[in-house]
């Protein structure tokens, strides 16, 4: 997966025209159309960065007169005090597009920063740490983009490519099919043959009967380490078994060490906090006398 | 404030394009167009709600024939297990929509509820709490909305409906005026007459200019208690403060107890976690037997 | 896959605002605002029907005054004279909105009755009629849902919810690995383990090393109905086979009697020809005098 | 007639949003972000080139690395084998925008090649061939103009620029004035003196009073050989005529033999099948180990 | 013509959206969610009314309780004090909702005003009032919408559906062709056989030869009464004479005296100005004590 | 404020769509490709400049080998014949572009001239020009954008950015509150304290009520110069004073006289005619023989 330029260019000018608006005042009244400025953009904490690509297009899209220069590549760790870009040019495009910039770098590598630190917990087990369909309405692109920086994997990316057969579904099938599992794989395979299927299971016996009905993958609501481990003996070589449910930073390594492939965690997208990024100024001409007008 | 049907609209449609594709491909599998189901939307933490009418717009997009009642209103409390939402109707529709109102419900009531908590914080000091721009690309009027829910209050909402002078726009001025601060508020004030005027400030002695210039607001950022104390003591009668900077639920107290009059927190949008909201389900209908053809 | 309401919306506008611009001048000219008619949607040649809720939705936003009663659903025969639709309301929207409701109708329905043609021609064999993704730009869900009428499946909906490896991918590891299917295989299981692996073979050989690299499909490419045989002989039990290229309606049946799991068609989307259907009217009442003012 | 800007931008992006989605898997996993590659877009079959424009788009919008050149102009005639255009660049965007650049090329060439067919047929006779509103909704635009690369002309390009009484309308006037015809082209000329004004005749007696109320065009719908040679004696020079109605490359000839001045073909874009194009790709350069994380 | 719903929703959605913006502060602060009012729109000044739709759109899309009665149609005048248009419902919706309406409505008919003075001041004569392409960018269908409620007519909607060749066309064929002229309305008629041909004449000397050229119509650019009688002897019986350029309420009657078919006035549109209209309230219900959170 | 790329981009390029449509048929059939010219856009009368960022990307948009050189800048006067941009390239987009560049410059050139007027006519008062929310549904911006070329000041952008207590607001507070003016004030800052409260008032004990409400600006609506006189005298000091209503360039300098700090005029926007502008062509290259095809 990678951000394509529609993507970058559709995010970048709706969120420069939110915050703009009819203009800049502050900058306009302020700052001379002649100053021009140096500024790099810094890490202020340890992170994973991620969403350079779109720091850099809110500040082109003020003007193309800026010279940007990535100083690292996103999917890469930095120390506080990192220059993750630099930055010289007109000030007035540089301030008003700052905080656009800084938004998407600082969720964004939040969330990257978040995945890597699951994916580390885990590391060597073998068990992957997946994201879910819990992204900020709009963002799920950039989102799961920035759980790939961090080294995660993508679960499915919306509900068209893949079949996921929850209980609800099921419930469906109660009364109208013996054994609704099987049934609902059935249907599944008959009608999008090309997809790969997915069940959820919540008890050991639906375990075995998503695995005995052909399902890919299972997965594993909400379980105990035990049933976890007793699944993966149900399951092994037949179906890939997928963790999830309320995992934090300190349950995730025990549940990967229980023998299941994937870990799917929601807060990866939908509780990371923002990283903390700043851009530091350093004027670099000297400024003109008094503004002209806007 | 307030959202408007257009805004509903909008993100309503995308949300539903970008996570249902070509088409929710396991409900159309296994859910007979006929069955019907009853659901209710379920705080599973206390919680303050936000975002109600976003998720009504996502079940109604999908059809006209579901039969929805909100249970509480935005801005309102709600206890573990308390409904906020029932629903009655067509099955596929509310499970292909499911994730979506979720979605918006839970992020939110995540800012909702993590305003509320520093707005009770500051409770009878007369300080009142402020978002940032610190918001979501895309998604500002959403989150300011969420913060009046909680009970706190927006600061500007971009660029353009109020001057903010910083350093940095300070910085272009240096060489060419003997009074930065003054120059700054007196271009401001000529070219948007109509705008409010902020100046940050760091030290006791910017406050003093900016003060004295005639500033509505002074920003106090990163400023010690003893120095908030000695800023309120200098500016009180003329100028408004506002505190600023890495506040914390820990510190936000004491710091409202030195007479500021709005404490900015930009952790309200871009760290808030999502609230825990879950959509059950109970069957209302005999199913039928076997899916028609999508 | 079903056609979201939201698709249909922007599909059934922009049609109407080409073929109307600054309005009907013929209808505005000559027909009074009060006129009101009659008229049935019918077959002129047997047919599948695909697009009936997009002809609808047209006569729908020009009008909510104009009375629709569906005769037969989208995936139904139609023989010569039957009526797919039944209009009765004010003159001017229906006959302005006729040339796109019918536009959609005949495409689509051209589609799924190629399809049902190609279905028709295998049956029994227990081979899949398969589309591409050889669409019309900015057409593929209304295309790929014309395929589901016509009894047909979907293959990948776009280069986003399946891998298949073809000779100019494998031509990147040529040089770089010994087996450049299985390094390919492996580098994508890595990469996205929710998706289906699927290869091309242009040979014996490579089916065979597709199979064993552990690829889900294989796609063999324009080979003959003997090498065909030897394929499904060779994979069988390991992965599935999809035969493809140049496919005609008096190829398809022996190919799928070589035992394939899947015949994937361009012709069906790319090739197909508009299906025959009118719109008859029948005044249902007095016109009035001489049309007023548009 | 000429593709703007805009169109081809649009329907570029949007084509590539619908292809790529999320992204490329399959060159994202297997195509080392450093390869490079030359190919050519050639042509399977003999076809009459339109939508170069489109193609080349394409491939820009994903990279601006790639060298293009075309090897020959829309609306030239291509032999099989011929190279249409030649890339050179990135592999990863050339392979990830081939089949959307494909797609375009080949419909529009598809419906180009047919119209020049009917433009041959009809060589020297005097009559031309015209397209029709029957075109896939959306892409009107592009259709015709692919029509004139074939060497035919536009009809009308929506209800808005030209008057075309059918009896439909009559049918509305048919109470109320002796004359309708007559009276239609009054109330036509009255409200939209700037346009062209077309009455559609079923028999040679509304042919006689189209020509008598000053049609500019009169249209001969579904006539026979005889009926239109009597229609050519009736209305020579007073208005023109336009033959239209399930005309085949089988009796086009004859009937441009007849006198007509236009003879139309819904066929031409709505029964078009798409010309056989392919991308053959070179390699070009060492590729490298193993492909870099997406 | 006729203003399409698709028109109506698009402009009326962005104008709101443009002057809410994040909110209505004043009526989210001071008046309560209960609140209910009666209100009337009314004419200020005499005037010919247009857009009533689109005010009536603004305020259904803040708010479906709003009951609104026309109390007359586009196109019929108005005396001073007269009611356009009555509303009652929630006071917030339709306080917010207020200037968009208006604006619209002042715009369109003061366009609608001027073109029924200009048509009054031709009465007659036979010469009819026409619009030009010097309408505001993005508003040209509703300008000329105005243009048609006034009583005038519209020329052509754009660059595409009528030939209209002025001086700077034929500069670029002076050195080509021995009469420029007339190689331009054979190109012309050659390449868009079903379009109108318009030749703009400076000269009587130009009119000459554009009638012979067969020109539908010779535009008169800034012609002299003498010169206007001339080119009409010159030109009856066989081409549509429009005078241009210029031309007043002062000027108008004398030059549509000299027998001319058409006069175009760039001012209908580029220069009216807007309808004195008026919102006048009438609380209908006791308001509450204090407004409910926004 | 200044325009945005994003403003320019969308404004021009909807304006281009709407003129163009499927093409400059004039230009395609009269003008060689290969056709070259030189143009000046010319002032006809003495103007105010603005818009010239729309007219140059206007031709940019057609074609990137225009060669363009703005002679002057927005907010700079210019005389009869003055020189304002000159153009030279390829002649077809030059003349294709020509009208909707034009359109954007009358039009805002239009606004900046008359706001020019009123600015001089109240000149060395203290007086300020502000223009009003009485603006082209869609073109706040770009009208306010014109008001700053001409020397006035911008009022608020729209409903969202300041605190405009009217009547029709007070009306709902009327039973409920002793001092509805005082009540407003208060529920206003309570709800908005980063925003500037106005009160509306229509005799001067409401001009006192609110000043005393702690008003920051009073709108003294309609009164006489004794009226606002005693306003002035009334206020001084404590509020800042808006007149407004029916002021025309007659009445505008004597209402500066009597010392109100703001005089806005609903004119500037919504009755400014454009300004005379016009495109003049020098044929700078011998043109080819015949075009060639579109």
């Amino acid at each position: 997966m990678d951000l394509s330029n529609d993507d970058i260019r559709r995010h970048v000018r709706e969120a420069l025209a939110e915050d703009l608006g009819p203009g800049d005042v502050t900058t306009l009244a302020t700052v001379p159309e002649t100053a021009s400025v140096a500024a790099a953009v810094v890490a202020r904490e340890p992170l994973v960065v991620a969403g350079l690509a779109l720091a850099e297009a809110a500040f082109r899209e003020l003007s193309p007169d800026i010279r940007i220069r990535a100083e690292t590549a996103d999917g890469r760790p930095a120390a506080v005090g990192a220059c993750l870009m630099r930055l010289q040019g007109p000030a007035r495009p540089i301030l008003s597009a700052e905080r656009v910039a800084l938004n998407f770098l600082q969720r964004l590598s939040g969330v990257a920063t978040l995945t890597a630190r699951y994916v580390r917990a885990v590391e060597s087990t073998g068990a992957r740490i997946l994201d879910t369909r819990k992204t900020t309405p709009g963002w799920r692109r950039l989102e799961k983009y920035a759980v790939l920086c961090g080294g995660g994997q993508n679960h499915r990316f919306g509900l068209y490519d893949q079949v996921l057969i929850k209980d609800n579904h099921l419930a469906a099938l109660q009364g109208a099919a013996p054994n609704p599992v099987a049934a609902a794989v059935r249907l599944a395979r008959q009608q999008y043959p090309a997809l790969r299927v997915e069940v959820e299971a919540d008890t050991l016996e639906q375990v075995r009967q998503a695995v005995e009905a052909g399902a890919d993958v299972v997965l594993l609501d909400n379980m105990s380490l035990g049933q976890l481990r007793e699944a993966v003996a149900l399951a092994r070589g037949r179906a890939r078994l997928e963790a999830s449910g309320g995992i934090t930073l300190e349950t995730v390594r025990p549940i990967a060490e229980t023998g299941v492939d994937f870990i799917s965690v929601g807060a990866l997208t939908h509780s990371a906090r923002a990283a903390d990024i700043a851009l530091d100024f350093l004027p670099d001409a000297p400024a003109a006398a008094e503004p002209s007008r806007a």
